[in-house]
């Protein structure tokens, strides 16, 4: 049954759809990346998010690396079902630079670059051993 | 000073970014659409949300038919810069189907198709004139 559900999300010519991760209590948008079929399947099937890393060419666990998964609360598409929104719990940060959410520099007009407003939760040298 | 800040992202091969639109008060995610350079300068130089409609292959003010438009409350980018945040006061519902949010249909397994699980806040037939 879950296919029925997947034949209905508008892939592009690449078999790629956005997705917004989202925090399911705060509501803060953590993450925007890409998701394709078998990502998605996965992510529905395990209850942890998968997406498809276009650098990397494959589909990936976020957290595995960091252990910093997300646990899927809640899936949605939108009225054009070509974008898909998850609402998650977040264990530790979703961005690999440390902070909660990826979102982390605000535009500030007069400033030379974007303003980072939000603190570091982890600390990426320690999680992401070298 | 507007332009530094914009040099800053990463376009992609035809000018586009993501933009995640969210409601500046309950954190509802509204709309995932497009902004290039353009669109985005008026976006930040009028105070109102405008996007690059890959359909109708131009800029497009949010609201211009409906009167319904967002408010820029905030403006950030994602850590890889390639990802837009805006945070709005929403006038009305950012759908052109009449829901508050473009992500109205909700993933369960075992339905025939994704369920819709918020109420039309406008007529879309009343705002949109034939």
């Amino acid at each position: 049954m879950m296919q029925a559900l997947l034949d209905k999300l508008k892939f592009d010519s690449n078999g790629l759809v956005p997705i917004i991760i989202q925090d399911a209590h705060n509501g803060e948008v953590l993450v925007m990346a890409y998701t394709n079929r078998e990502a998605l399947e996965k992510t529905i099937a395990t209850g942890k998010v998968h997406t498809y890393s276009r650098s990397r060419g494959r589909v990936a666990l976020k957290g595995e690396s960091s252990g910093h998964f997300q646990h899927v609360k809640q899936v949605r598409t939108d009225c054009d079902r070509d974008a898909v929104l998850i609402k998650v719990d977040q264990v530790g940060g979703a961005c690999h630079e440390g902070y909660r959410s990826c979102f982390f520099r605000q535009f500030e007009n007069g400033a030379a670059d974007w303003k980072i407003v939000e603190g570091k939760v982890f600390d990426p040298d320690a999680v992401y051993k070298k």
